[in-house]
């Protein structure tokens, strides 16, 4: 059975196949698997036909569990490996696909996973294969009102995530530990799971992904927490960066110039604006005020089922699979921050989820922006 | 500079290259470049050329971070993507490789990141690429006397995160609850970080990969933990089924055939023994108790830095770009019940890191094997 939400994400889905000539999908991320059918897992796969067929394919074991969550026609039961190829060949014989394209998701199978889906016993030799990364980015790019309610959730997960973690802040408590707080919050406030935990401290707050470790964080440190819940499915993106102790004029600087140019961003969003209008606003911010060279990477990214997703700022959207991001429309959700102040001893980040509305914007990242919280 | 233990391991790199006509590997997967160099991390690179030559590219922000512990000869720091296109084609040209061939993780890079790694502006068009995988899995597959240690203390890790997981269930509490404590206990125990736990209750113990979730303990449910803590850059694979309540006679003796299938395999294990072997030994004894039906999955794999790395069951191994595995040697370790069984309305697993010895094995996780803790 399909249910209304997942037929109307089809049929849209269809309509982009349509335009792109493809024949039919074969889907493997879970992210995009969730999105089509309300099921995405490991190890599995999903075909979708430009007549609106849903075909899965899942461990034997999962049958059931699938059957309870998830829109589809067809499923299969694999044991492993080769039973997911003959489920693919079946599929295809059954759909009368024997030539045309088939879409795969170039930006998530790695090089022995394309082997595996465009095996010839499983793919028909005639069926060319191409990237439907840009399909399912466009497709998730805006979000319905109940995609916003469960990252509005997911939102407050986070607040809870943050603040445990700040509480626990002091001299002697390593990084790991930090992150533990946050953790174990996020899951008693709901959280299904998580993304990764970044937790860097002192000169660790200068490096691009700070995971922890067993660093001792130390009187006067800056310490940048980075936290991604996901709840129902959805997800939300946050940081903060506190001092423990007192910080140096400088640092207060940084953090100041930082937080005006992540608000000065958030306060240009609305539908119709680009996300290198965005862009340009935050550096040009932060290069006003003397940090032209503590700048490195994309500030904005989109926030949804996966913490960071479509739309992705223009240069990285290319390496990324993506197509250059246009403008910006009511219900996409963006994280404004993602880049910090790498001044070389230290860094500074925070990054609030912001809802794009047609008029403006709603920020869903509460928790207060402030450098000490003692 | 180049530390002793990268030496030596970079010595046996070379060697392996030189078979396989390799002039320059070009390592993106943190795991592999973590055990050539002693540095790990997204979004950069480590290229090692057939002389012996360790070359680095990290984001700019990094550079200080990384020289504390990577063994290199030359370090980049880039901006973006394009600027890590631009250092890889730096390295090519300052080596002289304009011809021959350069080694890639076909098992980790995404179509869109193969196509960076061999993009036209990085690497010169006469070099050919081919996978590396099967050589980085084999330089790794045998653990040094300090890889071992660090293995046996995430097993301990381990320990502290089932103890506190099985401690915590009562009926009514989620699933992702007590995954909490287990990740908090790990945490607090020494972990860094751990790989993604797998928190399943009541008929979710049936499906392979038991994500937590927000589904409610009931009495008599079997409940699965499977973790995988990661301490000094090692980690450990282990997993209890527990009953909350009382369990029935045929959970009870699906139980004890699991665990009996699991320590006959395990009491096999020594130098010289090949993983066929084991496997056979894993399911004919699950078969000679009725669970024909019941089985799904590899029972056996290899822990290192990663929680499932080579050695990989011959099946399973050629398509994440293994070779098969040969016999094992000393210094390998195994997690052993990797698969569960699985009979519908419940699964069982128990799962235990081993080490293989030259005359047997030593069991790195011993926390108690038995299905009710009341």
């Amino acid at each position: 059975m399909i249910r209304s939400v997942h037929k109307e994400r089809i049929k849209r889905c269809i309509g982009l196949m349509r335009k792109e000539n493809l024949d039919v999908l074969l889907l493997a991320k879970p992210s995009n698997m969730f999105y089509l059918t309300g099921d995405g897992r490991l190890c599995s796969f999903a075909m979708i036909t430009q007549q609106g067929i849903v075909a899965l394919g899942v461990p034997k074991t999962d049958i059931e569990d699938v059957q309870k969550t998830a829109s589809f026609d067809h499923i299969m039961g694999f044991d492993d490996e080769i039973g997911m190829i003959h489920a693919i060949a079946h599929y295809f014989k059954e759909f009368g696909i024997l030539k045309g394209s088939v879409g795969l998701e170039y930006t998530f199978l790695t090089q022995s996973m394309m082997s595996m889906f465009t095996h010839p016993h499983g793919k028909p030799e005639g069926v060319q294969s191409m990237d439907c990364t840009p399909i399912m980015s466009s497709l998730r790019i805006v979000k319905d009102e109940e995609e916003i309610d469960r990252i509005s959730e997911a939102a407050l997960v986070a607040q809870e995530g943050i603040a445990a973690a700040i509480k626990v802040l002091r001299p002697g408590i390593t990084e790991s530990r930090v992150a533990a707080e946050a953790e174990y919050a996020m899951r008693h406030a709901g959280a299904d799971e998580f993304w990764r935990t970044y937790v860097s401290s002192g000169p660790r707050t200068n490096i691009a992904h700070g995971l922890p470790t067993q660093r001792k964080i130390q009187k006067g440190d800056l310490v940048m927490i980075d936290i991604h819940p996901i709840v129902n499915g959805y997800s939300a993106d946050m940081c903060r960066t506190v001092i423990v102790g007192s910080a140096t004029t400088e640092q207060k600087h940084a953090y100041e110039h930082f937080l005006t140019a992540q608000q000065a961003t958030i306060e240009a969003i609305r539908a119709e604006v680009g996300m290198v209008d965005l862009e340009k606003i935050f550096h040009g911010t932060l290069k006003k005020n003397g940090h032209e060279k503590h700048i490195f990477g994309p500030p904005i990214h989109g926030v949804g089922i996966e913490f960071e997703e479509a739309p992705l700022p223009a240069g990285h959207a290319f390496f990324h699979g993506e197509k250059e991001p246009g403008s910006l429309q009511a219900g996409t959700v963006l994280a404004v921050g993602n880049c910090g102040i790498y001044t070389g001893p230290w860094g500074v980040r925070i990054e609030d989820t912001v809802l794009v509305t047609g008029d403006g914007y709603e920020i869903l990242t509460n928790f207060p922006r402030k450098l000490s919280f003692d």
